[in-house]
């Protein structure tokens, strides 16, 4: 049903709402296409082009992110695409509008493209749903939405890997922290097995992991050092505080005894591990400033790349109508 | 007095505060220079031009709202402008400056053009009468003024009947909703007396409709079947909460059965009957999903035309210091 | 310290944090250069240029301020720079995330400019001696930190001077209010010492003033007409309600009855005396409407030349890498 929906009839990519559903194919043109956009000289830089010069993107956030938000703005702006930013959560639906009357709205305003922000699951999937029946030339970004799915995240984090570490298809991925609840966790796992990864573990407490593990072929661990064993990348995800009560964490102090990455925990995985981390850190609660700011540590490189690969998506999205190639 | 506000020494529209005072032959101005703002393909779209590039129009939200600041920034960034978006809200006046010290310093930053949104009724005209006085060659657009004037809306509105259904001075024309607090209502019934419709109604609770109707030419009705007996057009105002409690209604569902636009109460109406909302609506309170979202509904057309609408306002106010037509 | 943090090998401005630590050779620059950017006639405009770009400036707003935040936003637009607004305040910072890693994203995300305002003193330092470390390619300008300093209000504040009372090195300058939590004072002051002022004096409560007031050159006065004496130039200061517990005052009438400028405590000053505020005024309580709309009034022009002051830092800075001149 994914495939259907983010997929136009000749088989392109016309939303991005889920790494599930995206042929292989498509997910690699993405992470080539990247590449042109960055230029690698003493510090990583991005290009600007005009390829999406005259399309307007709207940047839809019905839950705040300024982080994202701008990386978003940014790729758009970088392509020469206008950019109307909407910060939907305080607006409209406060006035108790319905989300498909919000997105009605903004179809009859002339969109070329939609980034979407939302706190419930499949609030990505029922949009671009109504796009494709009201206004099938839109295309829908996903930019996050509740528990379900943030796969610009995930190409970034595959992007990042691979400039660092080459092929997935050759690497253990371990993911720490609160697995069941996160967007990031669920999309990462979907990229790396498309790509290939033999071995994808998830570490965390009991609560927080799935329980249906083996079936999406990934291993759980609740002991980190264990989780943590010869793994060539690591990813430490946010822990959210409102995530505490659902534990049975007593507090921030005994999360990171637990479950922070520190040097000497980082020790059990390979000396050349690749560090990273979604944002926004919380120092001491899911890792410690030492690997933070270590040399295994790419998280910052991620936000780089981060802005190259949706100005890849976008590019593609928006030759989707395209006959060639 | 609105007339010698809005217009400069040669007759030319200086200002858009309100309908009222602006000649016929603006009004038809400006909804025909509308239609050059629009393509009319499969879907409707909206022309980009170069009409205003160097000039910068400041978009002055005292009241929030997204929905119209929106479409006001798409208007001028399609004519090319540079748009500056001030939530003055949360701002100044939050520090307790003035509203005209407020207005004296965005003068002082330069800005060729006012965008202006105030819960004041009349807020849009003291400010006019003040840039009269220290910077005579900025132009103000009311986009709406407590339950003063809305006339941007009023003009859309005008627009959107005539594209589907021709010459307003044929046609019968029915507002349903809390008439004596919407400033939509008062510049709709403005537009459509200038434009001579030969009837004009509005309906509702007896609380919430003017006690002068017969002097400006309307009918009231209190009985939605009676006032909606073989009507062309029909506007459906948004219930807002606040007003509730100072009507009779006990509640939404009361309003809803008294008042609510449903298939059944449309059928007391012509046959080709269109309907218009100024949005956001709510649903099952003065509107019904099966009329929102069913044939004789324009109401995402008018949010569509609304772009080009406000794109020729600002196009004939940057014109109107020009000698020539 | 901070003219080593400011200046880079060349002796060039690669940031601009405080008044204190430039030379006054770049300060002299600064205001001529501003010159460039102003059209005299019958109203003063403001140029539009290319200088900038390609390049983008990133507004980074960490305490609320609508006026600043836009003076700084069309100055960069002015110069044909990307700006991307953040309102940081709301967001990442919100979720806990330390300072310098809000920074650090922001540097990944490859800004040439950061537009700096925060609540906490030195805060633009900080940040600045971060960015040496981790960006030397980005310069910062900090737009107000605390009660430290607001370099670009200093120099606008010194143009506005200059423009209508010529060379600073014969005049005779005021300061009124809350000095000593006062960042517009502490950098104004060491702009006219730089500049030469003979005369710089402060007059508020005593517990307003600071102790030292001898070392910085400066005579403080607790009684109006006495520091007023003979004046070329008054600027009041905005009170703070919230340092109204901090004084011996017990309201705002008492605060208007000492230390308010109106026409009578102003004759005490030079006729042709002008006064100027950094905005936004309290009417009534610092100043009366009298003197703050009468003729010695600058306080608008102030505004105007802000923006072109801070094009022209704008342009000093990206100049920096430069060899010539």
């Amino acid at each position: 049903m994914l495939r259907q929906i983010q997929l136009n009839s000749s088989g392109k990519l016309n939303h991005l709402l889920s790494i599930e559903g995206v042929p292989k194919s498509i997910i690699l043109n993405v992470l080539d296409r990247a590449k042109d956009f960055l230029k690698f000289n003493e510090t990583i830089s991005i290009s600007k082009s005009n390829i999406l010069s005259g399309k307007s993107i709207f940047n839809i956030f019905f839950e705040n992110s300024t982080r994202t938000s701008t990386t978003f703005e940014i790729a758009a702006r970088k392509l020469s695409a206008d950019v109307i930013n909407l910060n939907v959560g305080t607006s409209s639906t406060a006035k108790g509008e319905s989300l498909l009357d919000t997105i009605d709205n903004l179809v009859a305003m002339r969109a070329d493209m939609f980034v979407v922000r939302h706190s419930q699951s499949g609030a990505s999937v029922l949009i671009a749903k109504h796009i494709n029946e009201v206004a099938p030339h839109i295309h829908v970004m996903n930019a996050g939405d509740g528990s379900h799915a943030h796969p610009t995240q995930a190409l970034l984090d595959v992007f990042t890997i691979q400039h660092f570490k080459g092929d997935i298809s050759n690497l253990r991925i371990a993911i720490i922290g609160d697995i069941i609840h996160s967007r990031v966790a669920r999309s990462d796992i979907q990229a790396f097995s498309l790509l290939g990864s033999p071995d994808i573990r998830v570490i965390g407490p009991r609560t927080l992991l799935p329980s249906c593990l083996s079936e999406i072929g990934v291993r759980g661990f609740t002991d980190l050092d264990q989780g943590l064993k010869d793994v060539d990348v690591i990813i430490v995800l946010r822990l959210q505080k409102e995530r505490m009560k659902s534990t049975n964490l007593p507090s921030k102090q005994e999360y990171f005894k637990n479950y922070g990455l520190t040097l000497e925990r980082l020790s059990n995985a390979k000396s050349d591990v690749i560090v990273l981390h979604p944002g926004p850190m919380n120092r001491g609660v899911e890792i410690d400033s030492h690997v933070a700011d270590g040399p295994n540590s790419v998280i910052l490189t991620q936000v780089t790349f981060g802005i190259a690969v949706r100005m890849a998506v976008m590019d593609i999205l928006n030759n989707s109508k395209k006959n060639n190639g």
